[in-house]
């Protein structure tokens, strides 16, 4: 893969957690090992300061700090995406420029909160593409559930068409499938560019996306393999195997997808994994109690229960 | 005017209220003087079972029996539209059937609150108008801040290209200024009809609507005779006088524009009017307290006062 | 059990859909159909017409049409708790009225939607118990995503306090599950009584919220036979086998947990399994496509297939 | 008045704009001249960095630059409020430090968007309190129609009870008049401390809830010798007189409470007055066009007009 997103990305872009110590400030020593664990796991990109890398609780000096970092221990193996939604465009320009100038593969940009109809939505991403230039490929978020904002097929396939730096849509709407079947039946109909289309939700649909016409997963499960896999099988024509695997985890990737606790459930099966030192979240932010951790054990032991049963066993642990 | 609801729709369709006795039950007796009043204030027509009619806690029958009260008190001196708005298709259609058979002139529809996108909004009224027949003219309420659907100007010009019975929007979205304007504008530019448009949200920004293009209003201010006075003088092409006019009773009117408390506020202000004999609103719904009946009177008193001091005051009173 | 609801109340009260024909008209015959399933798959309840069971969408008349069927079908074998949640608190009176006296045990009171502080929620439960009277047993449906009203654990607290005739609590706040927990704890801790608390949420945290101290499930999966064994495998002191069980119907339930489409799919499965004869859900309401029965009948084979292979295959088939 | 911030602060308190040049940086000299005007108006606050001062827009050093600049030229002539709200409580500590090291007089607090219950928002005040420290006065800001957080009576009170440093509500909860009462009236009952009350909402409802108890107004509208007088008026014992000059002004400021593009038109007032240079809105935001600008231009000249012709009009202009 060249430096650069474009449209046949797939496999993997793990959504990255950003460590924090226990009392809140950045990591970079946990940035470095959780980096290479995403990196030994197989990912093919990795996505920093989106939503669950509490990007909103950085300030701009961290977030430059923490993509530097990344983007050193990546040394261009995969692509790196680099959030860079904000309120202010000026913001996101600057973020975006410093981005791509650390050696960025793209941006990510969501919608901001207040945009309501089809035209408003796409003038924002028209306009904010004039800001960021042609050379930078983007990655449009479709995560209305947390912005508020309800994209639609037309809106993106208008985008696709006027946009040639749009390469990626992150597919997060809920429920979404249908959607993202639309995506795929309509643009091909109008003989628009094929993008890559990449599913976030924690994966709680990935297989029936995958069957849809997903190419992969941007989100950040804290068993990237399994993802990893999933995908792979898809790619080599095993779909069932895929499914089967994935179900394997399905207890407990639904159980990290609850909103708002989820995160602190991956941050602590990532410590607890040993990839990072500390499970902190920066407050405000959820707080594990002793029930959430010792559910949280119960679920884990019963999917290495079931993984050790299962035909995957040998391959994954 | 005729029978039915149509493009030259101006001046002020009403809103009504829906009268109550101490103990809830319909007011029959104050729905006759409510529409008396309404008429002899010379409004052009009547909107019943709106959302300031408390539709949502009146049974069908009860909906039937109020509107056909109305409907022969009115004995089709003036247009009566009858608002449908339901969470089911077949409910508005057996609406929208039975009050055309009795007489109504027209329907008012606003969008189920769970719509997003432009094609779903469209969507819907176009299913709706092939459920309702060509023969039911319709106003499309476009009024976000209560049914959180946000109805693009494009989404309103498409619907009026596709919709000859279509006749009317009710204008409610808040900021909503340039919105009338464009409505105006991309609609002359490509040719399409020329639709009444009557504006809501209590009045608030009547003038400044006429000026850009609106008709009239359909709201349900407790001083109607001012809202037709100020549409009478725009149309005789007095605008400043109009003005001066409504500015006497915008504080006022500012009061009965709190949403929820307001149409408290409204009946009460018809009931010390001698409208209406009592000013309930069916539970759960707001009850004013001492502190709400003196501020309101003293804004009454303070309106009374301006009025005698001004130009309007012989015309008026 | 005895003729009302109280607060023993445990297993799988299953959330009835209400059965229409294809063209949308209320189909008394499934009506049977489903309501024997339901009581042969093991259930210890039934309610009707909640949201999954679209309530909004039926006249006055057809709701107790509905509600008179099951309940002369159900013969008093199990209690029905009825939906009777509304915008006009005499039509809660009415309806809840009509249930009590045709034989329900109870009914379930979700709030409306534009209630937000703590004292105005917990007013709203308080007015309304009055109205409907001691006798009448409630189950209170704390379920924010669909009302947008975040009913706290202070307030259930107060309330189990204040009312004696709370004895359920419809549980599908999510995330939630510490919110349970959170109830479980501090009732105990301040010495109150002991109500039933059965989940919704589709069951998607069953296992987990049953070792919460969860009595059951109040939901309506396609699959009530898994809910109904799970729940009693629980209080047969086996929460890993019924974690087992649950995890073989997990990927299909996660499938029907999307919200809007899923009752669509619900009720195509029922179809499928010859339970009511038509899958229609009334307009607008989501209508599954070819890909969306191809993806439902993949995930149904799956089902079936792991079944088979499974311990449980021989209970359950 | 001392340089911190106290219960018996009173008047207006204006929001202060941020001015940009037109190309949308940081115009300090404007900064200047927009301060100077506002101490020439009377005001006996300043409001910086809120919601109307586009802070979400600002960089952390552009808000810092932007504070010590105002800081400096108003040489603690009157208490500056600094705006510190965020999504992260570490960002809130550092700018509150920042903030009061540099001479300002308090700060001013929103709760982040997903707080719910009463619990969880009085958390949030205890939990930031502890952050800053006691010596750091705070003005809650209750704006639930952009926050989406309702901050009931008993919080107020729980945190006015809990938090000696808490002296300040900024009121702008719509419709929120009876919650002024109730603040004032059970704050009395209970024997709290009385804090200091001003109202926000552009002031559109200024009169009643001086009437209920409010000290003050803490907004930003492009007249503030209009706020300055009436409250003057108020603490002089002539409210008719006090609310004859605000209804003169009612028209416009009623055109500018307009969300969204009242900050456009305030902006540009502002510059038509000759006190910033340019009306600029950092994008994405609202830009005023031509029917816009005319528009404005016949409300400044309706304004113009009443005021000459009225007994005001000698002593404002």
């Amino acid at each position: 893969m060249n430096n650069k997103l474009n449209e046949q990305a797939n496999g993997v872009c793990i959504i990255s957690a950003t460590p924090f110590t226990d009392n809140g400030e950045l990591d970079l020593v946990s940035t470095d090992t959780l980096t290479d664990f995403y990196l030994q796991q197989g990912v093919s990109g990795i996505t920093i300061l989106g939503m669950m890398g509490e990007a909103s609780k950085l300030t701009e000096e961290e977030s430059l700090l923490f993509m530097r970092r990344v983007l050193a221990r990546v040394k261009g193996r995969v692509p790196v995406v680099v959030g860079v939604s904000h309120a202010s465009h000026q913001h996101v320009k600057r973020l975006s420029d410093s981005a791509m100038e650390a050696g960025a593969a793209g941006v990510m940009l969501a919608p901001i909160p207040n945009l309501k109809t089809d035209e408003q939505i796409s003038q924002y991403y028209l306009t904010l593409a004039e800001w960021l230039g042609r050379d930078v490929p983007i990655c449009l978020q479709d995560f209305p559930q947390s912005t508020g904002v309800h994209t639609s097929v037309a809106v993106i396939l208008r985008l696709i068409e006027a946009l040639p730096q749009l390469v990626m849509l992150k597919h997060e709407d809920l429920p979404g499938l249908r959607k993202l079947s639309q995506v795929r039946e309509q643009s091909a109909a109008r003989g628009l560019r094929r993008i890559s289309i990449l599913v976030g939700n924690g994966g709680l649909f990935l297989p029936q996306e995958m069957r849809r016409g997903a190419d992969g997963a941007m989100t950040g499960f804290a068993y990237p393999e399994m993802l990893v896999q999933v995908c792979a099988l898809f790619q080599a024509g095993k779909p069932e195997a895929a499914e089967d695997l994935f179900d394997i985890y399905l207890p407990l990737l639904r159980h990290e997808f609850q909103f708002g606790i989820g995160l602190a459930l991956r941050k602590e099966t990532l410590r607890r994994r040993g990839v990072i030192r500390s499970a902190t979240v920066r407050q405000p932010g959820p707080v594990l109690d002793g029930t959430d951790l010792r559910e949280l054990g119960q679920l884990i032991a019963r999917l290495e229960l079931r993984l050790r049963d299962s035909e995957f066993g040998a391959v994954i642990s």
